[in-house]
């Protein structure tokens, strides 16, 4: 390769651009097979209940119902779950959610389907429900689950926090809450199953995570993984939402296929999508803090409460990375955490872009701002007196041995939003007026990809046709995030070609080995190092192949332009297709697989320590907003978001996930939640669940730090999730700054602003 | 490994047989795909013309009529061809045969389709045809393509012929025919052409050779590689026979389904499959031969035109391996061969099990026979005179250097056969007699594989599932030679493992890159030892794996009965499922992609010589017959067949295919012909072709000669092909010994023998 990159570090148009925006990319819910049926899903009657009986004999008889599956139906397992199998794609013996499914219809049209899920007749027997995550390890709680209501705790151990509180000049306890939040992606959930000719399952979908909806659809249709094949569709946007809900759905399409012969399409509403899919955890979280004086943290004593809902889905490995996460980037000799997720009879929470952080993020940020209340002292100040450096341990004890870029992303943001002149003046302009300005910032390290919990790995598969046609396919999907562009960069970048040369083909569990999920920012850092590799392996054999007609060995070529050329002679060169024809005329193969694994990382979930990620992310927000006392209503004017990403292999990319994240975060502070009321959700649809729009958010400023990192590609680690983590904060804070009043519960809506700290909840 | 082979070498049952049995498999007629449309082909009227008009308006206007495609429909290039583009899947300017297609309609039932296609009506100006190969290359002949009626003219020279001639005692001179041959499978040609969701063109179908199908749907249909998927369902025989004509088939449906959006089913009847599909090329061959009194061959010329009929199809490549095994396995030090394939308008021919090899052997082993009678020397030892051994050099110039098995081969068929007394006393023994016994034998030699013309490698892939099921996938087909069961044996030998655990998907393109046809008798040399060099690799990832666990070294390890177990304590182990745990929990990936290219060869196609093959195999079938010479009948009672494998895999697959081998050599040499007269056929059903049953034939004694080869899976070469072209000139061999009378034109029917030489075509 060349040392000038030639593709990787630009920002080429998307590769699926084109599709976008002419219609043609095909989403789930277009598909239309010959032959298919439609189906519609009978739900849960209560939040809790034991079913006694189900009747779907008179909704059997509508002409053009083609067939009904309850849970008696189900071949294999009837339950499955990414860590805990308890998730029930159709109720059996009981209810734990009003999203639950007690049966689903499959009949010539949807009208018909609708009709014949109103004539099925549920008997219900009445249980306790729990909707408090806070009373649900109560003894009197009523089990929401055989094995009781505590899905997981998890604890981070350092130091001795009572010491640190006893030498401590100050102690501060702070209570913070986080609200349920809703993806809220453009598409909801939607999936086609069919059988093939040769007997295999296929279930077309807007899936996530391909191979954990294979596992599931294997496990509860009791079918071996070669036969069913997962493949996704373009996909309406994701953060994490489409993993456990698109099993279900597949599970439910799958059977009714099984049942009948025929293709069936299921598309859930945005009415089921709110009902029954997972939402982002709420939070309950207790904050405890020793400090001296001069500001420097002692001890960090933090309890956490997570509501989990109905089923455990992802609780377990999302409120782990709040136990990694939740004390903020900072030195803090004496830390004690624990983080408990517990069963409720509320709609299930599970994995959203963040996946833990964004709600410890919210706590850790505000509660800074806080001691620098307290001590009178700059925010920021108090950060970089804090802040881990190059070397320091984290709060789970391990040493950091790559470049801490924390004081570049703080400089980076603060610098450009005048910092230090508008939180020094901004209290005094303030004065006498009911719109007032503030400022707040917010930062954060972030652990890249899957961490000690999972297994990191994913392969990669290159291969060049006869035609010259390239294939990348991985196991990691696209779902709006840019991942297609970003592997064929990569793959053009090594084999010296033209990026229309390539297809990208990872959508489909039958090209490729389980190489995880799309999820934890991991797709480059893990997938785009493994196609890299693939391809260099196949850049190598071209060289071999074009040896004698250059007359030089390969450690003389580099492959640019379509070309394969001598670095020192470029214009001595073979054409790309040239050598390709070359090197299948030699009996080459010009197949390359590709298998990446992380560094070694390690994690004692006994002691509570470890080092759990192979690196880290580092990011800062600053807001600025103006504050309507009088109406409550807070305006953010702008927000300067600086993110280390190691390397942006596609910039725009980057400066789209920096806006997305920023923007998101922005809704989750002041205006998104899923309100619930015993159960039953008060938000049933978008109408009533606010995103923010563009004019919710000012001017948004991006500042990507490059600090390459030596594990991933080009040095390049993670953007997605770190972006959306820090802007809640940051706005909480600049309100405090506004007001002068703090906040400690999400949404910062207009009611908590104009009340205070009274919380509604 | 341990030294002691647990499963190769046995005789599992097939692993597709119950399917078989059962009648689960799936075969591509029987598939039913919802909204399915039904395809029947307009066929030309004319053996030779110019397409003046076509005219489907009274079609296009029947109810119940989707599409018609006319070749000015077609999208992408107008013809295809493995070798030469000349084969058109429908008509263009003009027709070549009386199989080729003027359009094909699709409709909603296969009735419909039929009464549109006669409502077509074509305008046609006839054009001279050309039906005798033997003048097809006339200066005054009708040019059948634009290029001329040459499709090749390949040659072998060795020594100085004449020089040969001019040393030699005895010059004898002979003429041999051979006959145009049905494949005659059980099914008849089917295809469904389906675009999935994705917008991918999925043709299921009878395939053979899956990537050539690929290749030419792509060309014609203008499709890159990566839009199309070509899947093989449950195959009913192909012997070579179900290539180009699946092409044509695959893009006629495939046109029809991008037209309508719809699934369209092709299925031939038997007399479409008759009169469209290519058969075995019918040979004229012209052999002289110079040798001393002794019997030592001196010198061959030989010259050979073979009809190659309206398209080029596989004929440059069958003719190619008739000039290297023109001669037969004998020392020759003059040889002077020319083989060409010449253009007629009879229905075209291409590959078929032999592959031009049986041609050949009936005319050189027929000739060996002339000459030991010339000479009065008993056959078999004429042969054991000038058979090739070890380090011999061949009629191209090739030195052998493996273990030349030819006197073996011989020993264990004759000497079962009790060839000397039976050859000494039948001649007395029919004196008088109508019913006249014989006793005749045949040997041949064969180059494995697809040879010097052709690049030869393959690629396997193995990977393990999370839940111990075993995925083996390679781009080679099972057809009913059994490859599924090797495959599935040599990974179950490599793992340690179950057949059970064992899934072949080995018959779609998506899944692997093109490693070659299934053609050639290659599959076990050539994927046997892909999926070989896979599995190991997996199996040392295991051994890894499980190395902490067993507290050993890998290479203490093997993998046998389930278990990963120490060779020296095999009390000691790790069941094979938790290995794949272990495995998966260290993040390691169980994928292995294994790549195998044939040894270097070569030929030089200018000077006639090289070294085509590398490796051989030998066989030797030995026929007694009884001939009635006065109705003509001649009873075969018995076949006693050798044959050298290298390493017998599945012994019992073996002596299937040597018996399935032996009956199709019986059929070519006494029953089986595709009649026709100036490019019509007079075999129109199988009702008038004749192929031989159980009746026909009388016991087949095989014999398996194991000369493990340094290059093949355990030593394993071919046995597919060598064993059909050996019976028909031991059948011929044995009828003159009864007769006294030679007859040199396949087949020796009823006619032949009662007549003697004449011939009636």
């Amino acid at each position: 390769m060349s040392e000038v990159l030639k593709i990787v570090g630009k920002s080429p148009p998307r590769v699926d651009a084109g599709e976008k925006v002419t219609g043609e990319a095909l989403f789930s819910a277009d598909i239309l097979r010959p032959g298919m049926l439609h189906a519609r899903v009978k739900r849960s009657e209560f939040p809790h209940a034991r079913i006694l009986n189900i009747d779907t004999a008179s909704a059997r008889r509508l002409k053009g119902v083609a067939a009904i599956a309850t849970a008696e139906d189900i071949p294999g397992e009837p339950a499955f779950g990414g860590v805990i199998h308890d998730n029930q794609p159709l109720a059996g013996d009981r209810v734990r959610y009003l999203g639950d499914a007690v049966a689903v219809v499959a009949a010539e049209s949807e009208k018909i389907a609708e009709k014949a899920v109103r004539l099925i007749k549920v008997e219900y027997e009445e249980l306790p429900p729990v909707f408090d995550p806070r009373r649900s390890l109560d003894p009197a709680a009523e089990k929401i689950h055989p094995g009781g209501n505590l899905i997981c705790h998890h604890k981070t151990r350092k130091g001795d926090v009572e010491k640190g509180f006893s030498e401590s000049d100050i102690v501060l306890e702070r209570q913070y809450s986080t609200q349920r939040v809703e993806h809220a992606y453009i598409e909801p959930e939607a999936v086609v199953a069919e059988i093939g000719p040769d007997g295999v399952l296929t279930v077309w979908g807007s899936h996530q995570s391909i191979y954990n909806i294979r596992a599931a659809v294997c496990r509860v249709l009791g079918l071996p993984m070669s036969r069913v094949r997962i493949v996704q569709t373009a996909v309406g946007g994701s953060f994490g939402g489409k993993d456990d809900c698109m099993s279900v759905l597949s599970v439910r399409a799958g059977i009714l296929s099984m049942m009948t012969g025929r293709p069936v399409r299921l598309v859930n509403r945005r009415e089921d999508s709110l009902r029954e899919t997972y939402k982002r955890h709420p939070y309950y979280l207790s904050y405890k803090v020793g400090l001296k004086r001069d500001g420097t943290l002692l001890a960090m004593e933090i309890d956490i409460i997570a509501d989990g809902g109905a089923y455990a889905s992802m609780s377990p490995f999302v409120t782990w990375r709040s136990v990694v996460h939740a004390t903020g980037p900072y030195r803090v000799p004496h830390v004690k955490t624990d983080v408990r997720a517990v069963y409720t009879n509320n709609v299930y929470t599970g994995a959203f872009r963040g996946f833990g952080s964004p709600q410890v993020c919210f706590a850790s940020e505000s509660l800074m701002d806080e001691i620098a209340r307290e001590l009178s002292m700059d925010p920021l100040q108090l950060r970089r007196k804090n802040m881990l450096r190059d070397g320091d341990i984290t709060a789970t004890g391990q040493r950091l041995n790559h470049r801490v870029s924390l004081n570049e992303v703080l400089t980076a943001a603060a610098g450009p939003a005048a910092w230090e002149k508008k939180r020094k003046n901004y209290p005094g302009e303030n004065t006498g007026k009911a719109v007032k300005k503030g400022i707040g910032l917010a930062c954060s390290y972030r652990g890249v990809a899957l961490g000690a919990e999972g297994v990191d790995a994913t392969g990669a598969i290159v291969r060049i046709h006869a035609d010259g046609s390239v294939d990348v396919c991985t196991g990691l999907v696209e779902m709006g995030q840019g991942l297609k562009t970003i592997f064929c960069q990569i793959a053009a970048e090594e084999l010296g070609i033209d990026l229309g040369r390539i297809a990208y083909r990872g959508n489909d569990t039958s090209l490729i080995v389980d190489g995880g999920p799309t999820v934890a920012s991991r797709s480059t850092v893990m997938g785009g190092s493994a196609v890299r590799a693939a391809a260099i392996e196949l850049r190598g054999r071209l060289f071999q192949a074009v040896s004698t007609e250059l007359g030089a060995e390969p450690s003389e070529m580099e492959s640019r332009d379509e070309k394969i050329r001598l670095r020192k002679n470029p214009e001595k060169f073979v054409p790309f297709l040239r050598a390709v024809t070359l090197a299948l005329d030699r009996g080459m193969d010009l197949h390359s697989f590709s298998w990446h694994e992380a560094p070694p990382i390690w994690w004692d979930e006994e002691k509570g320590e470890g080092d759990p990620y192979f690196t880290y992310v580092y990011g800062c927000d600053v807001a600025e907003v103006e504050v309507d006392t009088e109406t409550g209503r807070v305006n953010v004017l702008k927000v300067w978001a600086a993110h280390d990403v190691g390397k942006a292999i596609n910039p725009a990319a980057v400066r789209g996930q920096i806006c997305g994240g920023a923007v998101m975060g922005v809704g989750m502070g002041l205006l998104e939640e899923v309100e619930t009321k015993e159960g039953s959700l008060r938000t049933v649809n978008l109408d009533n669940y606010l995103i923010p729009t563009a004019l919710d958010v000012g001017g948004i400023e991006s500042f990507i730090v490059e600090n390459p990192d030596k594990f991933g590609p080009y040095g390049g680690k993670s953007v997605g999730e770190p972006t959306c983590e820090v802007a809640a904060p940051a706005v909480a804070n600049a309100v405090a700054h506004a007001t002068g009043k703090r906040i400690r519960d999400l949404p910062i809506n207009l009611e908590r602003v104009v009340l205070g700290r009274k919380l509604s909840k």
